[in-house]
């Protein structure tokens, strides 16, 4: 028999991969998953859904009926304690449901719910397991980052060639990556709730930065030009990468480039995640990746991102580097 | 069934295999497997030995003894017709020992024995298959260069951030990579015949450029700097990239920078494998990897390089590309 322990990162990392489903289409409340398991059988599933109601609780909770009574809920993040126009509290829905046990994956810092929602549930006589659980932190990353260090969780593309070089010294890039690394772009982007690129990429290229994915046209999100002048209708602008703080429903934020843009939010640390996809060419003299971003010595350089994921897209390698904070 | 190419396919990967033992001890000989099947169980297996002599041929059948007889033979390269005064031809020893049938992985593209191999046991009545078996031509690559080019396999290692720099704007690189990427430089200059540096890198780190693994230190290669001016004793000095054509006992060549050095050899096309160690740093300003490859557009830089082999050394990625002619 796997400990209890196990049994629930176990239960809770089905429950993080359903989150997944929501995001970002839950905007602007976090992507949160939720699974009901009685006799070790699972009798209700749900996420988060579009506009981010009805919370995953209200979807398992339906989906489960009368069989909820005496089942436990593994759910990624502490049920709201709140109740608001547009719905009950989960934590008093899983008490009228008769719930066993709830199984809680991450916290939630919000101040509404932090640690409110376990003792309602409690005060319920429900027997309440707190985590602090790898798999639905990541699932909330956009969430905890905004709520913890109010910013939104910051991903930087990054399209090289195996030199680190992102265009001819005349400026022409396109195309270093392969087809099938531009749709992989176009899949990342409708996972965010806005993109930023600078000024400068702005001009030269005029990128549409929309998702041209069969069924997925309506996923194209906010536009945000890091810019000291004005923009374009329709674009938003920030000053500088600090302003991130002020896209108050932006909970997962796409840097696209150019290599000024991504070296001042490297500047500042407000890079949670490096995506770069790699084409099997070598430039030579070129554009570089990156410009300054105030490193003082290598030792500095180390001990600040894992790797967190390799695979081929095409001909092009994609790695993800995860920040360790 | 397996139809008779795949099993001779796997025969010969298995060879290849064993070939890959010989280098590059079997220095100035081309690295050779051969295993002898009899009945479908191995009977004799053999590689070229140390110094180029005995062949693998000669180390098989030596290990089969009479069980040769009626035996078929899986060579990775055509067994040599040309009787030295270092040993008899080993086409001849296939025929002494009654081979039934020989089966060829490459033809020997040296004059001495191009085809001549073949013909011999053929005339022998032994049924001889000849193929273009990929294992074998890459584990004969520095053999094949030479022979056909009439130059080494050349291998470039490039060690650098995941911006592609190899040193910070005052010159420190020490170190980007960790300490598993750094062994497995080593391991991999006990694979090479002879190492690369430029004047520059060699005037500025004065690497030792040798091999420090425990009972490796026997197998640093020969250093070869390439400099327009003298060096220091124990070094040899190639004026050009294309003076390595001169190294005439080199197979395997091992080029490790710096930045214009490996520039001069992909201006000349003179490079086989890139071999890439990531290390999960940003640098932003600083010394880029490569100079002036003489790059004309971006449509030129592709179709050249495939990638041939990802894993994880600590920390650090290692990729290896080879060259696409």
């Amino acid at each position: 028999m796997p400990s209890r322990n196990t049994a629930d990162t176990r239960w809770l990392d089905a429950a993080a991969r359903l989150a997944g489903r929501a995001v970002p289409r839950c905007h602007p409340n976090p992507g949160v998953g939720c699974i009901l398991v009685k006799d070790r059988k699972v009798v209700g599933r749900g996420w988060t859904q579009p506009g981010g109601r009805p919370h995953a609780e209200a979807v398992a909770l339906a989906e489960a009926g009368a069989e909820a009574k005496g089942a436990t809920a593994y759910v990624t993040l502490e049920p709201c304690a709140h109740r608001s126009e547009r719905g009950a509290a989960c934590a008093n829905s899983l008490v009228e449901a008769g719930l066993a046990a709830v199984v809680i994956g991450q916290r939630d810092p919000d101040p509404r719910t932090d640690g409110e929602g376990a003792a309602l549930l409690r005060e319920a006589a429900i027997e309440v397991r707190m985590h602090d659980h790898a798999a639905s932190g990541r699932s909330l990353a956009g969430y905890l980052m905004r709520k913890r260090e109010g910013r939104p969780f910051v991903t930087l593309k990054l399209a090289t060639s195996l030199d680190g070089r992102i265009a001819l010294p005349d400026g022409s890039s396109q195309w270093i990556t392969g087809a099938a690394a531009r749709t992989h772009v176009h899949a990342r982007r409708a996972r965010h709730d806005a993109i930023v690129v600078g000024g400068g990429t702005w001009r030269a290229d005029r990128p549409r930065l929309d998702v041209r994915l069969p069924g997925l046209e309506d996923r194209s999100p906010q536009r945000v030009l890091l810019s000291r002048s004005s923009g374009p209708d329709g674009v938003r602008i920030i000053n500088t990468p600090a302003a991130i703080a002020s896209l108050e429903e932006v909970l997962y934020l796409y840097v696209e480039g150019g290599a000024e843009t991504a070296a001042s939010f490297l500047r500042q640390d407000f890079v949670d995640r490096l995506e770069i996809y790699r084409a099997p060419i070598l430039i030579g003299n070129g554009l570089a990746a990156l410009g300054d971003i105030g490193l003082t010595g290598l030792a500095a350089a180390h001990g600040r991102w894992t790797l967190a994921q390799t695979r081929t897209l095409g001909s092009d390698l994609f790695t993800a580097y995860d920040r360790l904070r």
